[in-house]
């Protein structure tokens, strides 16, 4: 059964692969030819025209909101109970991988198919839900789809963002002929579970087959610039020095420590980490006169990660004193934690338990759609491991057997959540 | 007679300047009108032009040899003394200041008026030098007139050079009318003063007008790649990264308090320095996969200067077993210390003194056509306070009564060398 999904996965992931082409294995995956999925661009509407296709097949009710995100609907036995969701999203970055996003998607409808092979009757409705724009690459909101459907975003402002080219969303979605008229307010809904490569090393490090998230991680962005004086490197003596450089250097290594030792105590899930750094005027003889950082801070406990935060703001505040330099700081982004449904995570610990699929419970370090359904629904996520834990880049790869399982994982949890209640 | 030298100045420092404007004060400084002069330039045709004019109206003797290193001589009364030459070069970095080099050419071009305005008889003949392309701003290397004219490198290796736009050095010269046919070999010269701003903030801060230069550090240049793995910063947990970045900030911190514990020892001019630092792929939520770097140390003492240098290419490749990182290191610039003419030094003193102008002995940490000219004449320098020690810069700048100072002692400098022998 796995060779259905699997032709659903190369086939979808031949979508926004230029020149197009088709990668079974690992060993066909080509650093120069990723997957370019933007939201409202052809490959856009190439790959949902396939879902929504496949959707049809499986006997699924179709229907699209305002916001392009799509609901295929298998009704259930019991017509007062709430749905249960599942899904994720089929747009990628800028040269991403065929499985982040596509694997929920299609896993999904996969699980459907399955159910129909079984002829199984389920009590709660069952949903498959396709999210628009979770990667932000075309309208640089991410979570776009979601965010508008629980409300975090109202529909009109997230229909009037406009791509790089100045398009809005609504004159995108149109184009594609994905500007649907359904209402959504979820109020009908009681479970939602996303299954999503891990997008981290951990799984496949230890080997392990299955992930069930229990928390999401909150995100703190603090950016940085630290302002000394450019000039000679040779005829500036090093006590009369104001060097940017010198003191950025000490924050990049208290970021890495101080995450270091939060994350070395049991169970805990803090990074913190100098992504951006640019060093002006940044020639060899020339002392760094301004440097300018991104900061990102993630942990699962809002408590810790405000205390990293607030630390590296302390530390990077300190620099004036120590170094004669001037710094300036702000946070552009901020997100809690989100801790998952408990009801959900031992729901699918049941499922891979009755399976005998080895699973462990884990965090998430990315964001997912899963984090703003959460905030209205009970909501877990299934991981699979990828290869070496790449992700979002032409060389993201998992391997099909570790696919099938979690989607029998998948299948079984949506039979067991069908049921309850 | 400081009026005659600024007008020199002021008026050769429009040649570069876009638009052309006129800078007698340092509240007209602006960062965005810089003089930009690099070798074979219109704008080096019109100083050149100029500086010959009034070498000329001095009544020197101008040849110009194959460089177009520019001569004009005054003949002295003895015949069989090797001659006392001065100078330095007109052609400057893209957005300069107006008196590095220049001060140099125009400010020999005015002792010389003095020593006519006194009828002043000098024993040995005294030559004004222009030295081509010292900044390397077009041709790529530096110190090029001097190098040929000294014999470090070839003549016809030098004409041979190509700009950016791919233009021969031979065809600049001779495009500008500056491709002169004298031949030069110094043996007929026994001293080389070079008059030129510090460039450094020494003078400025401790306020004293000359300063007498008695060795230019040497150079070394470390270029080192530092290869971690890019990586996702939320999902990757801070045991399992290889962070470029928190590599390298080691490296930047050994750098410099290496060179900084150096430079503390009693009379030393150890400098180290990171200037260039690129991260990759430098987003926010990317782990850092690479840095590259480009150090630069410099010391007057060989011994010093090697020992720094031994010592950061150690720490770097020191960095593999600590952080699973790889490294790469090569040293492309590596010139030796030169320590000038102890005999020229004295005789600067003690001008200086006869004129109770005060002066402190002191390095060079930047490179000069005075490197270039000691490996063959008896050298010295003086040194001017630059405002804030800043140069190669639009906001270089050196205030006219340490340009009078710094002119008087090289006219009293070259009279008493003139007599000498």
């Amino acid at each position: 059964m796995i060779e259905r999904l699997k032709i659903d996965l190369v086939e979808s992931g031949r979508f926004g692969r230029n020149p197009l082409c088709t990668v079974e294995r690992y060993d066909q995956l080509d650093p120069k030819k990723g997957v370019t999925r933007p939201t409202g661009t052809a490959a856009d509407k190439a790959v949902r025209d396939y879902a929504v296709a496949r959707m049809k097949e499986a006997g699924l009710s179709v229907r699209i909101d305002r916001l392009g995100n799509i609901f295929a609907r298998r009704a259930g036995v019991k017509t007062n109970t709430g749905t249960v969701m599942c899904g994720s999203h089929l747009d990628s970055v800028i040269d991403g991988g065929q499985f982040d996003g596509a694997l929920g998607v299609f896993g999904a409808i996969e699980a459907i198919r399955r159910l129909n092979d079984e002829g199984y009757q389920n009590a709660r409705p069952i949903e498959v839900v396709v999210f628009t724009g979770e990667e932000g690459s075309a309208f640089g909101m991410t979570l776009l789809g979601s965010s508008a459907l629980v409300g975090k975003i109202g529909v009109d402002e997230a229909l009037s963002l406009e791509n790089e080219q100045g398009k809005a969303l609504e004159e995108s979605l149109k184009e594609i002929d994905y500007l649907g008229d359904s209402i959504e307010d979820l109020r009908g809904v009681d479970y939602f579970i996303e299954l999503h490569v891990e997008q981290g090393p951990i799984l496949y490090d230890e080997g392990i087959p299955v992930g069930i998230v229990e928390n999401i991680s909150g995100i703190s962005w603090i950016n940085a610039i630290i302002r000394g004086q450019a000039n000679h490197a040779g005829t500036t003596p090093m006590p009369m020095r104001r060097d940017a450089l010198v003191a950025a250097s000490e924050i990049v290594r208290f970021v890495n420590s101080r995450a270091s030792e939060m994350a070395a105590r049991p169970g805990a899930s803090t990074v913190g980490t100098v992504g951006k750094f640019n060093v002006f005027p940044n020639g060899t003889n020339i002392i760094p006169g301004r440097v300018e950082m991104g900061i990102d801070i993630r942990d699962v406990v809002q408590h810790d990660m405000d205390l990293v935060r607030n630390e590296v703001i302390k530390a990077i505040r300190s620099i004036p004193q120590k170094y004669n330099i001037e710094v300036e700081v702000s946070t552009p982004i901020s997100h809690s934690p989100t801790p998952l449904s408990r009801k959900v995570v031992a729901s699918i610990k049941d499922a891979a338990g009755e399976l005998g699929i080895p699973a462990r419970i884990m965090n998430s370090g990315a964001g997912h759609d899963a984090q703003n359904m959460a905030a209205k629904v009970n909501t877990g996520m299934i991981f699979v491991p990828g290869v070496n834990g790449v992700s979002h880049s032409p060389m993201e790869w998992t391997e099909w057997d570790d696919i099938e399982r979690s989607v029998r994982v998948l299948t079984q949890t949506l039979k067991n959540l069908s049921q309850q209640g």
